[in-house]
């Protein structure tokens, strides 16, 4: 039996432990993790310099080594935020459906863990922590499959991971790496039906592609975020110039960053060279169409594939439309239904946008970047999912539940 | 671009204009098709002939064919069951969740269509009524893809839909059916991830089995039902002996039906030869263990392979269990996780096996016979989900619906 099949039964066995564990239980093994991480401290930093070591001889850029980095400082946030999970309410055993039959029958719709979760993500090793304690939170196992380019702090990290588990009332086993970060063992975890109950990928276009194309176990979708600004004709100016900025530049580099901004042809007409303006003076990079690039002499022309490009950069595409109508259509042709918002002082194009756009989450007057777990006040994320179905939108620790039907009765045949 | 594409977008443009319609506009559009069944019940039943006359050629067999078979009678009962359709309560728009920030910022989270929903079927030409009435009660656009077997009844009952769907205000588009009923077009439904928003096989375990395998559009797992009865120690002999006959032979062809009895060694001891004189009156075969078989002369010996089997006929495999504990093994290692029931007079032993067992609908003195839309009062099923995202168990009208966040603002950005 092979690495991967070998975690995925202890992982089982021990999520079936976990059923029976209370929410004291699972915050007290929680406390230990983050005293460990912090008593470890010097151990995780000494693994990460390998990890970091061989990125630079491999070439990995800048930003990706800072993603890879651990110091005091970033090992003491992990453990404050786990000391903010246990604060959270536990979200297993809730009641969420109560039916009484006339045969007197009881039915009871319960919330229960999901069971063993797969998590596969690339560079940083915080994901390891996150993913590994909002599972205790919520009674999964997890089996976390990190990228080799953190694989000596990923390994640190689940040691004193293991180190507090045994000290506490939960199963060593609740927790799983899978060392070799081979391909292969993504592809052992994408078809691991018999033992995983979900795989979440968290990173880049590619990994989330490929996973969706290839796993044969549930998955939930999470990550791309084409998202666009509609600046409708009637929309405030200053507004409009500040969630632009906002949504483009606070933080270029997230899913819920703003990639193109639509324009109705009469506010561009009045207001339009004052934008594009605001966006260069901040370093953006506009990729406009044609009467942007007419008009605005710094711009560059946006090919097709820039409509569908998440930026991720001081990049952004820009197109004037005729109404609300042609910005409703290109939404939901390269959107990728995460954020999506309208600037405009009409109800009814707001509620018609609203409406008929194809997203997790659609805004009225307000930026894109408030798409987040903790901003919506769920305390904990986990992604946010670009799909449909289980969960849609910033993923709080309710995404990581199921449920269950408990039915009581003294006897009850069917008729 | 071939059928399955080309139905794929137009069910995508329809599923857009569903968004906007009232529950007034959907009720009255199932009263619409409600209404042509019933006055084109002689074309529809024309053309079932065809397929019944083709199914016995092709030597199918006569449960089969009568699965195929339409009639005045059941014409009647899909419209029946349409009109009850039209009293359930609209699912979608209600408010989940209310979320005011203090930045001023509204997030109310609401109930949506997921979109397009596919649904792959063998035989039965209901389900097309059924699925097809439950997507526009629910606001979904829908892709249904019969079995070559039922071609003619389903063209026929699709044509059906399209002409009340003229009368409506809802697209026509909204209901596709794909004439084609090669394996090709079923390959292509798996990976149609630019139009499907969901997968929904209805079958037999080989057809289940492929989707969950093959499929890369989310799909939603139904059916199999491998359901174990655990008769303890203290369990009364009367209400054992009635819910093992119910669950086996009330309707043995049924996905809650029982397919093993496990009995702990001290009841066998007293009741066991009762109840298995019991079963085999009824036409029920024993397939035993060791003990069964060599207590009980008309018992076969079970294989490893029967523990998993689903018989779906009088056919029943037995165990003598140690205890609880043994019991709970046996049923999360041989069980698909549907619907498992324990008859036990102590309470602790009845919440250890519901809380410890790994399936969508745990009993405790009842028949697991009960698992069911219809029974649970949702009032409408469109199928049992065995899998634990999205939906567990009986999958009412809001398994079929997604959720989207609305937020409203005056300009608020992140800081």
């Amino acid at each position: 039996m092979g690495e991967v099949q070998a975690k995925g039964k202890l992982a089982q066995d021990a999520s079936r432990q976990l059923w029976k564990l209370t929410t004291k239980d699972k915050n007290n093994a929680l406390a230990l993790i983050a005293d460990q991480l912090l008593s470890d401290q010097a151990a995780i930093i000494e693994q990460n310099k390998l990890d970091l070591v061989n990125g630079e001889k491999a070439g990995l850029s800048a930003s990706v080594l800072d993603r890879i980095m651990l110091n005091e400082k970033r090992i003491a946030d992990m453990a404050m935020a786990i000391r903010q999970l246990i604060e959270l309410q536990d979200p297993i055993g809730a009641t969420l459906e109560e039916i009484k039959k006339d045969n007197g029958l009881l039915i009871l719709k319960k919330t229960v863990p999901i069971g063993v979760m797969g998590m596969i993500y690339e560079a940083r090793p915080n994901v390891t922590i996150d993913a590994a304690t909002l599972s205790i939170k919520t009674g999964n196992a997890i089996i976390l499959r990190g990228s080799s380019s953190a694989a000596s702090s990923n390994m640190a990290l689940v040691r004193s991971i293991h180190e507090a588990l045994k000290k506490s009332a939960l199963p060593v086993d609740a927790v799983q790496l899978i060392e070799d970060t081979s391909r292969e063992t993504a592809k052992e975890l994408f078809h691991l039906t018999e033992y995983l109950d979900v795989l979440i990928p968290r990173g880049g276009k590619n990994l989330i592609d490929t996973v969706v194309k290839e796993a044969s176990v549930p998955v939930i979708e999470t990550g791309a975020g084409n998202c666009h600004l509609f600046i409708d004709e009637s929309a405030d100016k200053e507004m409009a110039l500040n969630i632009s900025l906002n949504g483009k530049t606070q933080r270029p580099s997230v899913c819920n960053a703003l990639e193109t901004i639509l324009i109705h042809k009469n506010w561009y007409e009045k207001f339009g060279q004052e934008l594009l303006q605001a966006l260069t003076a901040q370093g953006v990079e506009i990729y406009g169409d044609e009467t942007v690039t007419t008009d605005f002499a710094s711009s560059h022309a946006a090919t097709e594939e820039d409509w569908y490009t998440e930026y991720s950069a001081l990049k952004i595409s820009v197109k004037v439309v005729e109404d609300i109508n042609e910005a409703i259509t290109h939404i939901n042709k390269y959107g990728t239904r995460h954020s999506e918002a309208i600037l405009t002082e009409v109800t009814e194009n707001a509620e018609a946008f609203l409406l008929s756009v194809d997203a997790a989450a659609v805004y009225h007057n307000a930026s894109t970047r408030f798409t987040d777990g903790f901003e919506f006040g769920y305390g904990a994320e986990i992604g946010i999912s670009t799909q449909k179905l289980h969960a849609r939108g910033p993923m709080g620790l309710n995404a990581l539940t199921s449920s269950k039907y408990y039915i009581y009765g003294n006897g009850q045949i069917r008729k």
